[in-house]
Protein backbone atom coordinates (compact mmCIF):
# COMPACT_ATOMS: atom_id res chain seq x y z
CA UNK A 1 0.00 0.00 0.00
CA UNK A 2 1.62 3.15 -0.75
CA UNK A 3 0.22 6.99 0.21
CA UNK A 4 -0.49 9.13 -2.57
CA UNK A 5 0.43 12.10 -0.09
CA UNK A 6 4.36 12.22 -0.06
CA UNK A 7 5.70 11.41 3.64
CA UNK A 8 7.61 14.18 4.95
CA UNK A 9 10.73 13.36 6.64
CA UNK A 10 12.79 15.97 9.68
CA UNK A 11 16.46 15.49 10.19
CA UNK A 12 19.47 17.65 9.94
CA UNK A 13 19.87 18.76 6.48
CA UNK A 14 23.37 18.52 5.96
CA UNK A 15 24.42 15.11 7.17
CA UNK A 16 23.49 11.41 6.34
CA UNK A 17 23.67 10.57 10.18
CA UNK A 18 20.65 8.22 11.51
CA UNK A 19 18.27 9.69 8.94
CA UNK A 20 20.08 7.53 6.42
CA UNK A 21 18.45 4.29 7.11
CA UNK A 22 15.18 6.18 6.60
CA UNK A 23 16.40 7.82 3.38
CA UNK A 24 17.28 4.43 1.96
CA UNK A 25 13.95 2.84 2.71
CA UNK A 26 11.95 5.48 1.57
CA UNK A 27 14.61 5.71 -1.78
CA UNK A 28 14.41 1.53 -2.71
CA UNK A 29 10.79 1.76 -1.61
CA UNK A 30 9.99 4.30 -4.60
CA UNK A 31 8.06 6.26 -1.85
CA UNK A 32 7.00 9.85 -2.40
CA UNK A 33 8.76 11.88 0.32
CA UNK A 34 10.22 15.39 0.81
CA UNK A 35 13.43 15.20 3.03
CA UNK A 36 11.89 18.88 4.55
CA UNK A 37 14.69 20.76 6.62
CA UNK A 38 16.64 20.47 2.91
CA UNK A 39 14.21 22.52 1.48
CA UNK A 40 14.61 26.40 2.05
CA UNK A 41 13.69 28.19 5.43
CA UNK A 42 11.56 30.22 3.39
CA UNK A 43 9.54 27.38 1.86
CA UNK A 44 9.13 25.82 5.67
CA UNK A 45 12.17 24.24 5.56
CA UNK A 46 15.29 24.19 7.15
CA UNK A 47 16.17 23.81 10.89
CA UNK A 48 13.18 26.01 11.82
CA UNK A 49 11.05 22.98 10.75
CA UNK A 50 12.45 20.65 12.71
CA UNK A 51 12.71 22.83 15.57
CA UNK A 52 8.49 23.21 15.35
CA UNK A 53 8.36 19.26 15.00
CA UNK A 54 10.26 18.86 18.40
CA UNK A 55 7.37 21.25 20.17
CA UNK A 56 4.59 20.08 18.45
CA UNK A 57 1.83 19.56 20.82
CA UNK A 58 0.86 16.20 22.12
CA UNK A 59 3.67 13.29 22.35
CA UNK A 60 6.57 15.10 20.00
CA UNK A 61 10.01 13.51 19.41
CA UNK A 62 12.59 13.70 21.48
CA UNK A 63 15.03 14.56 18.38
CA UNK A 64 15.26 13.67 14.68
CA UNK A 65 14.48 12.00 12.97
CA UNK A 66 11.19 11.91 12.91
CA UNK A 67 8.55 11.28 9.86
CA UNK A 68 4.88 12.84 9.42
CA UNK A 69 2.66 10.60 7.71
CA UNK A 70 -0.77 12.01 7.52
CA UNK A 71 -1.87 12.75 10.96
CA UNK A 72 0.83 11.04 12.69
CA UNK A 73 4.42 12.09 13.45
CA UNK A 74 6.80 9.28 14.42
CA UNK A 75 10.02 9.59 16.07
CA UNK A 76 13.12 6.91 16.44
CA UNK A 77 14.83 5.29 13.44
CA UNK A 78 13.62 1.54 14.13
CA UNK A 79 9.91 3.32 14.76
CA UNK A 80 9.47 4.75 11.90
CA UNK A 81 11.55 1.81 9.86
CA UNK A 82 9.02 -0.65 11.23
CA UNK A 83 5.58 1.21 10.37
CA UNK A 84 7.15 2.34 6.56
CA UNK A 85 8.28 -1.25 5.66
CA UNK A 86 4.81 -3.19 6.24
CA UNK A 87 3.24 -0.58 3.90
CA UNK A 88 6.60 -1.05 1.13
CA UNK A 89 7.27 -4.67 1.26
CA UNK A 90 10.36 -4.29 2.92
CA UNK A 91 9.49 -6.47 5.18
CA UNK A 92 8.10 -10.22 5.23
CA UNK A 93 4.61 -10.11 6.48
CA UNK A 94 5.15 -12.82 9.72
CA UNK A 95 5.17 -12.25 12.78
CA UNK A 96 8.53 -13.45 13.44
CA UNK A 97 10.41 -12.04 10.90
CA UNK A 98 9.05 -8.68 11.87
CA UNK A 99 10.20 -9.52 15.31
CA UNK A 100 13.58 -10.40 14.07
CA UNK A 101 13.62 -7.05 11.60
CA UNK A 102 12.96 -5.07 14.17
CA UNK A 103 15.71 -6.80 16.92
CA UNK A 104 17.85 -6.28 14.23
CA UNK A 105 17.73 -2.76 12.96
CA UNK A 106 17.94 -2.24 17.17
CA UNK A 107 21.39 -3.23 17.13
CA UNK A 108 22.14 -0.91 14.30
CA UNK A 109 20.56 1.58 16.27
CA UNK A 110 22.67 0.84 18.93
CA UNK A 111 25.96 0.84 16.89
CA UNK A 112 25.17 3.66 15.14
CA UNK A 113 25.33 5.53 19.30
CA UNK A 114 28.76 3.98 19.74
CA UNK A 115 29.95 4.83 16.26
CA UNK A 116 29.40 8.49 17.71
CA UNK A 117 30.30 8.10 21.06
CA UNK A 118 33.90 7.60 19.35
CA UNK A 119 34.54 11.30 18.95
CA UNK A 120 32.08 12.23 22.04
CA UNK A 121 32.49 9.68 24.93
CA UNK A 122 31.98 12.69 27.02
CA UNK A 123 28.82 15.05 26.14
CA UNK A 124 27.05 15.70 22.23
CA UNK A 125 27.15 19.16 23.67
CA UNK A 126 31.05 19.71 23.78
CA UNK A 127 33.50 19.50 20.37
CA UNK A 128 35.68 16.89 19.20
CA UNK A 129 38.11 19.02 20.21
CA UNK A 130 37.17 18.88 23.70
CA UNK A 131 37.25 15.17 24.01
CA UNK A 132 40.33 13.64 21.82
CA UNK A 133 42.13 11.78 24.32
CA UNK A 134 39.04 10.30 25.15
CA UNK A 135 37.22 9.67 22.10
CA UNK A 136 41.34 8.37 21.19
CA UNK A 137 40.75 5.76 23.63
CA UNK A 138 37.46 4.95 23.15
CA UNK A 139 37.82 4.56 19.28
CA UNK A 140 41.02 2.21 20.26
CA UNK A 141 38.38 -0.46 22.06
CA UNK A 142 35.25 0.17 19.68
CA UNK A 143 37.41 -0.47 16.94
CA UNK A 144 39.07 -3.55 18.41
CA UNK A 145 36.20 -5.08 20.28
CA UNK A 146 32.91 -3.69 18.99
CA UNK A 147 33.37 -3.88 15.29
CA UNK A 148 34.33 -7.31 14.68
CA UNK A 149 31.63 -8.41 17.50
CA UNK A 150 29.09 -6.36 15.67
CA UNK A 151 29.82 -6.89 12.08
CA UNK A 152 30.44 -10.66 13.27
CA UNK A 153 26.88 -11.02 14.67
CA UNK A 154 25.41 -9.29 11.55
CA UNK A 155 27.26 -12.26 9.49
CA UNK A 156 25.85 -14.73 11.00
CA UNK A 157 22.27 -13.49 10.86
CA UNK A 158 23.23 -13.36 7.02
CA UNK A 159 23.74 -16.81 7.49
CA UNK A 160 20.25 -18.20 8.96
CA UNK A 161 19.07 -17.59 5.50
CA UNK A 162 19.82 -19.24 2.58
CA UNK A 163 18.52 -16.09 0.12
CA UNK A 164 20.96 -13.47 -1.00
CA UNK A 165 19.43 -11.50 1.48
CA UNK A 166 18.19 -11.39 6.11
CA UNK A 167 14.71 -12.91 4.54
CA UNK A 168 13.98 -14.97 2.79
CA UNK A 169 14.35 -13.73 -1.47
CA UNK A 170 13.11 -10.16 -1.09
CA UNK A 171 15.15 -7.43 0.56
CA UNK A 172 13.96 -5.75 3.63
CA UNK A 173 14.85 -2.39 5.06
CA UNK A 174 17.40 -4.01 7.65
CA UNK A 175 19.45 -5.11 4.67
CA UNK A 176 19.68 -1.27 3.27
CA UNK A 177 20.85 -0.45 6.85
CA UNK A 178 23.59 -3.10 6.96
CA UNK A 179 24.61 -1.49 3.30
CA UNK A 180 24.67 1.69 5.31
CA UNK A 181 26.47 0.03 8.61
CA UNK A 182 28.95 -0.89 6.34
CA UNK A 183 29.55 2.65 4.29
CA UNK A 184 29.81 3.92 7.34
CA UNK A 185 32.47 1.85 9.25
CA UNK A 186 34.83 2.07 6.23
CA UNK A 187 34.36 5.78 5.54
CA UNK A 188 35.40 6.15 9.31
CA UNK A 189 37.44 3.63 10.16
CA UNK A 190 38.68 2.41 6.59
CA UNK A 191 41.56 -0.01 7.88
CA UNK A 192 40.52 -1.91 10.86
CA UNK A 193 36.85 -2.63 8.87
CA UNK A 194 38.65 -3.90 5.52
CA UNK A 195 40.07 -6.24 8.22
CA UNK A 196 36.99 -7.35 9.67
CA UNK A 197 35.03 -7.25 6.63
CA UNK A 198 37.25 -9.68 4.76
CA UNK A 199 36.28 -12.39 7.30
CA UNK A 200 32.62 -11.17 6.77
CA UNK A 201 32.17 -11.99 3.52
CA UNK A 202 28.25 -12.57 3.18
CA UNK A 203 27.99 -9.44 4.80
CA UNK A 204 30.42 -7.40 2.14
CA UNK A 205 28.43 -9.24 -0.50
CA UNK A 206 25.31 -8.12 0.92
CA UNK A 207 27.04 -4.35 1.05
CA UNK A 208 28.01 -4.54 -2.43
CA UNK A 209 24.56 -6.22 -3.63
CA UNK A 210 22.35 -3.05 -2.00
CA UNK A 211 24.78 -0.84 -3.46
CA UNK A 212 23.96 -1.87 -6.68
CA UNK A 213 20.05 -2.63 -6.88
CA UNK A 214 18.67 0.12 -9.23
CA UNK A 215 16.79 2.89 -7.04
CA UNK A 216 19.43 2.47 -3.99
CA UNK A 217 22.16 2.93 -6.95
CA UNK A 218 20.54 6.17 -8.65
CA UNK A 219 19.94 7.19 -4.77
CA UNK A 220 23.50 7.37 -4.48
CA UNK A 221 24.31 9.10 -7.96
CA UNK A 222 21.95 11.70 -7.14
CA UNK A 223 22.52 15.27 -5.08
CA UNK A 224 20.02 13.60 -2.72
CA UNK A 225 22.76 11.43 -1.13
CA UNK A 226 24.96 13.33 0.39
CA UNK A 227 28.78 12.86 1.51
CA UNK A 228 29.87 11.45 4.33
CA UNK A 229 31.58 14.47 6.40
CA UNK A 230 32.49 15.16 10.07
CA UNK A 231 29.24 16.69 11.12
CA UNK A 232 27.80 13.43 10.94
CA UNK A 233 27.37 10.02 12.70
CA UNK A 234 30.70 8.34 10.79
CA UNK A 235 33.42 10.87 10.79
CA UNK A 236 36.86 10.29 9.20
CA UNK A 237 39.13 11.73 11.72
CA UNK A 238 42.79 10.14 10.74
CA UNK A 239 43.56 9.92 14.14
CA UNK A 240 40.85 7.56 15.18
CA UNK A 241 41.65 5.44 12.22
CA UNK A 242 43.34 2.65 14.71
CA UNK A 243 44.11 -0.87 14.30
CA UNK B 1 -4.97 -12.76 25.30
CA UNK B 2 -2.25 -14.85 27.69
CA UNK B 3 -0.61 -17.94 27.37
CA UNK B 4 -0.42 -20.89 29.38
CA UNK B 5 2.76 -21.79 29.17
CA UNK B 6 5.40 -19.39 30.97
CA UNK B 7 7.11 -17.03 28.80
CA UNK B 8 10.70 -17.60 29.63
CA UNK B 9 13.46 -14.00 30.18
CA UNK B 10 16.66 -14.19 30.03
CA UNK B 11 18.76 -11.77 31.62
CA UNK B 12 21.77 -11.60 33.74
CA UNK B 13 20.96 -12.75 37.20
CA UNK B 14 21.94 -10.71 39.51
CA UNK B 15 21.15 -6.86 38.34
CA UNK B 16 17.94 -5.06 37.61
CA UNK B 17 19.45 -4.15 34.14
CA UNK B 18 17.88 -3.04 31.16
CA UNK B 19 16.11 -6.61 31.98
CA UNK B 20 13.92 -4.69 34.29
CA UNK B 21 11.20 -3.14 32.16
CA UNK B 22 10.15 -6.33 30.97
CA UNK B 23 10.20 -7.88 34.09
CA UNK B 24 7.64 -5.03 35.67
CA UNK B 25 5.65 -5.49 32.64
CA UNK B 26 5.17 -9.19 32.99
CA UNK B 27 4.45 -8.55 37.03
CA UNK B 28 2.17 -5.83 36.15
CA UNK B 29 0.44 -8.61 33.61
CA UNK B 30 0.42 -11.21 35.87
CA UNK B 31 1.61 -13.41 33.10
CA UNK B 32 3.55 -16.39 33.96
CA UNK B 33 7.40 -16.37 33.42
CA UNK B 34 10.66 -17.83 34.49
CA UNK B 35 13.01 -15.86 35.36
CA UNK B 36 15.66 -18.42 33.50
CA UNK B 37 19.12 -17.38 35.10
CA UNK B 38 18.18 -17.36 38.17
CA UNK B 39 17.60 -20.61 38.46
CA UNK B 40 20.34 -22.69 39.55
CA UNK B 41 22.55 -24.12 36.92
CA UNK B 42 21.69 -27.75 37.55
CA UNK B 43 18.72 -26.85 37.22
CA UNK B 44 19.33 -25.57 33.21
CA UNK B 45 19.50 -21.88 34.75
CA UNK B 46 22.45 -19.35 35.23
CA UNK B 47 25.21 -17.61 32.96
CA UNK B 48 25.02 -20.81 30.88
CA UNK B 49 21.57 -20.62 29.71
CA UNK B 50 22.32 -16.74 28.12
CA UNK B 51 25.16 -18.07 26.65
CA UNK B 52 23.27 -21.14 25.05
CA UNK B 53 20.63 -18.65 23.89
CA UNK B 54 23.24 -16.26 22.37
CA UNK B 55 24.32 -19.36 20.05
CA UNK B 56 21.19 -20.25 19.05
CA UNK B 57 20.79 -20.93 15.35
CA UNK B 58 19.07 -19.03 12.99
CA UNK B 59 18.54 -14.90 14.32
CA UNK B 60 20.10 -15.25 17.46
CA UNK B 61 19.91 -12.26 20.45
CA UNK B 62 22.54 -9.94 20.09
CA UNK B 63 22.41 -9.35 23.95
CA UNK B 64 20.70 -10.09 27.05
CA UNK B 65 17.54 -9.66 27.71
CA UNK B 66 15.80 -11.62 25.49
CA UNK B 67 12.50 -13.25 26.03
CA UNK B 68 11.25 -17.09 24.57
CA UNK B 69 7.47 -17.44 23.70
CA UNK B 70 6.68 -19.87 22.28
CA UNK B 71 8.68 -20.83 19.37
CA UNK B 72 9.80 -17.31 19.17
CA UNK B 73 12.85 -15.47 20.76
CA UNK B 74 12.94 -11.85 20.83
CA UNK B 75 15.44 -9.80 21.79
CA UNK B 76 15.67 -5.79 22.54
CA UNK B 77 13.68 -4.16 25.27
CA UNK B 78 11.90 -2.20 23.26
CA UNK B 79 10.78 -5.05 20.93
CA UNK B 80 10.08 -7.65 23.47
CA UNK B 81 7.41 -4.73 25.17
CA UNK B 82 5.78 -4.49 21.95
CA UNK B 83 5.47 -7.71 21.70
CA UNK B 84 4.01 -8.47 25.23
CA UNK B 85 2.21 -5.14 25.58
CA UNK B 86 -1.02 -5.82 23.30
CA UNK B 87 -0.85 -9.10 24.78
CA UNK B 88 -1.59 -8.29 27.90
CA UNK B 89 -3.38 -4.79 27.48
CA UNK B 90 -0.40 -2.71 28.42
CA UNK B 91 -0.86 -0.68 25.81
CA UNK B 92 -4.19 0.95 23.62
CA UNK B 93 -4.84 -0.68 20.63
CA UNK B 94 -4.98 1.73 18.13
CA UNK B 95 -1.85 2.28 15.85
CA UNK B 96 -0.99 5.71 17.03
CA UNK B 97 -0.31 4.84 20.52
CA UNK B 98 1.50 2.12 19.44
CA UNK B 99 3.63 3.95 17.81
CA UNK B 100 4.02 6.51 20.73
CA UNK B 101 4.52 3.99 23.09
CA UNK B 102 7.49 2.28 21.16
CA UNK B 103 8.83 5.72 20.17
CA UNK B 104 8.48 6.98 24.15
CA UNK B 105 10.27 3.38 25.15
CA UNK B 106 12.96 3.66 22.81
CA UNK B 107 13.87 7.27 24.11
CA UNK B 108 13.97 5.19 27.49
CA UNK B 109 16.71 2.79 26.13
CA UNK B 110 18.45 5.69 25.37
CA UNK B 111 18.61 7.13 28.56
CA UNK B 112 19.36 3.55 30.02
CA UNK B 113 22.63 3.42 27.63
CA UNK B 114 23.76 6.89 28.64
CA UNK B 115 23.31 5.77 32.39
CA UNK B 116 25.58 3.02 31.39
CA UNK B 117 27.80 5.25 30.17
CA UNK B 118 28.37 7.13 33.04
CA UNK B 119 30.53 5.20 34.49
CA UNK B 120 31.82 3.03 31.49
CA UNK B 121 32.64 5.82 29.32
CA UNK B 122 35.07 4.44 27.28
CA UNK B 123 34.31 0.66 27.23
CA UNK B 124 32.23 -1.96 28.86
CA UNK B 125 34.85 -4.24 29.01
CA UNK B 126 37.11 -2.25 31.55
CA UNK B 127 36.40 -1.28 35.08
CA UNK B 128 34.99 1.05 36.31
CA UNK B 129 38.00 1.99 37.88
CA UNK B 130 40.25 1.96 35.00
CA UNK B 131 37.76 5.10 33.04
CA UNK B 132 36.97 7.16 36.47
CA UNK B 133 38.50 10.58 35.67
CA UNK B 134 36.24 10.20 32.11
CA UNK B 135 33.34 8.57 33.88
CA UNK B 136 33.02 12.24 36.60
CA UNK B 137 33.60 14.25 33.21
CA UNK B 138 30.84 12.10 31.06
CA UNK B 139 28.62 12.21 34.60
CA UNK B 140 28.73 16.04 34.81
CA UNK B 141 27.31 16.67 31.82
CA UNK B 142 24.95 13.88 31.89
CA UNK B 143 23.29 14.93 35.54
CA UNK B 144 23.38 18.72 34.17
CA UNK B 145 22.38 18.39 30.72
CA UNK B 146 20.32 15.54 29.95
CA UNK B 147 18.65 13.92 33.25
CA UNK B 148 16.53 17.15 33.08
CA UNK B 149 16.64 16.86 28.66
CA UNK B 150 14.83 14.06 29.33
CA UNK B 151 12.84 14.19 32.47
CA UNK B 152 11.64 17.40 31.22
CA UNK B 153 10.78 15.32 27.72
CA UNK B 154 9.08 12.47 29.67
CA UNK B 155 7.08 15.44 31.53
CA UNK B 156 5.71 17.20 28.30
CA UNK B 157 4.76 13.80 27.01
CA UNK B 158 2.52 12.87 30.39
CA UNK B 159 1.14 16.16 30.21
CA UNK B 160 -0.47 15.09 26.64
CA UNK B 161 -3.01 12.76 28.28
CA UNK B 162 -5.54 14.63 30.86
CA UNK B 163 -5.62 11.00 32.36
CA UNK B 164 -3.26 9.70 35.30
CA UNK B 165 -1.27 8.23 32.62
CA UNK B 166 0.93 8.00 29.17
CA UNK B 167 -2.57 7.25 27.32
CA UNK B 168 -6.14 6.97 28.03
CA UNK B 169 -7.14 5.83 31.37
CA UNK B 170 -5.50 2.36 31.78
CA UNK B 171 -1.61 2.18 32.57
CA UNK B 172 0.66 1.10 29.50
CA UNK B 173 3.99 -0.62 29.85
CA UNK B 174 5.67 2.90 29.12
CA UNK B 175 4.03 3.88 32.39
CA UNK B 176 5.95 1.14 34.04
CA UNK B 177 9.52 1.45 32.64
CA UNK B 178 9.28 6.17 33.45
CA UNK B 179 8.72 4.27 36.85
CA UNK B 180 11.77 2.27 36.24
CA UNK B 181 13.67 5.48 35.18
CA UNK B 182 12.68 7.73 38.29
CA UNK B 183 13.63 4.80 40.51
CA UNK B 184 16.79 4.16 38.91
CA UNK B 185 17.86 7.75 38.90
CA UNK B 186 17.22 8.47 42.31
CA UNK B 187 19.35 5.70 43.44
CA UNK B 188 22.31 6.58 41.20
CA UNK B 189 22.21 10.63 41.52
CA UNK B 190 19.84 11.05 44.39
CA UNK B 191 20.74 14.79 45.10
CA UNK B 192 20.15 16.47 41.02
CA UNK B 193 17.20 13.58 40.36
CA UNK B 194 15.39 15.10 43.46
CA UNK B 195 16.00 19.02 42.37
CA UNK B 196 15.02 18.22 38.94
CA UNK B 197 12.03 15.80 39.87
CA UNK B 198 10.45 19.22 41.73
CA UNK B 199 10.53 20.53 38.45
CA UNK B 200 8.72 17.65 36.69
CA UNK B 201 5.42 16.72 39.15
CA UNK B 202 3.70 15.08 37.04
CA UNK B 203 6.45 12.32 36.25
CA UNK B 204 7.19 12.11 40.24
CA UNK B 205 3.28 11.30 41.11
CA UNK B 206 3.17 9.37 37.92
CA UNK B 207 6.25 7.24 39.82
CA UNK B 208 4.51 6.99 42.99
CA UNK B 209 1.45 6.04 41.44
CA UNK B 210 3.16 2.88 39.68
CA UNK B 211 4.80 2.15 42.84
CA UNK B 212 1.18 1.66 44.39
CA UNK B 213 -0.14 -0.54 42.07
CA UNK B 214 -0.89 -3.62 43.64
CA UNK B 215 1.29 -5.88 41.53
CA UNK B 216 3.58 -4.22 41.42
CA UNK B 217 3.91 -3.32 44.93
CA UNK B 218 3.65 -7.04 45.47
CA UNK B 219 6.78 -7.49 42.79
CA UNK B 220 9.01 -5.06 44.72
CA UNK B 221 8.46 -6.36 48.20
CA UNK B 222 9.56 -9.53 46.51
CA UNK B 223 12.64 -11.63 46.32
CA UNK B 224 11.87 -11.28 42.23
CA UNK B 225 13.04 -7.43 42.67
CA UNK B 226 16.61 -7.13 42.92
CA UNK B 227 18.38 -4.72 45.06
CA UNK B 228 19.80 -1.93 42.93
CA UNK B 229 23.44 -2.75 42.95
CA UNK B 230 27.02 -1.30 41.39
CA UNK B 231 27.01 -4.49 38.93
CA UNK B 232 23.66 -2.67 37.29
CA UNK B 233 22.83 0.04 34.60
CA UNK B 234 21.71 2.93 37.46
CA UNK B 235 24.77 2.65 40.15
CA UNK B 236 25.39 5.05 43.20
CA UNK B 237 29.30 5.96 43.26
CA UNK B 238 29.21 8.58 45.78
CA UNK B 239 31.77 10.73 43.11
CA UNK B 240 29.55 10.53 40.55
CA UNK B 241 26.31 12.43 42.56
CA UNK B 242 26.86 15.40 41.33
CA UNK B 243 24.98 18.61 41.31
Amino acid sequence: MKTSVPYELFYWPAIQGRGEPVRLALEEAGAPYVDVARRPEAEGGGIPAIMKGLHAPGIAPFAPPFLRSGDLVIAHVANILAYLAPRHALVPEDEASRLHANQLQLTVTDLFAEVHDTHHPIASGLYYEDQKPEARRRTEHFVRERIPKYLGYFERALGANDGPHLFGEDVSYVDLSFFQVVAGLRYAFPRATARVLANTPKLAALAARIESRPRIAAYLASPRRMAFNEDGVFRRYPELDVT
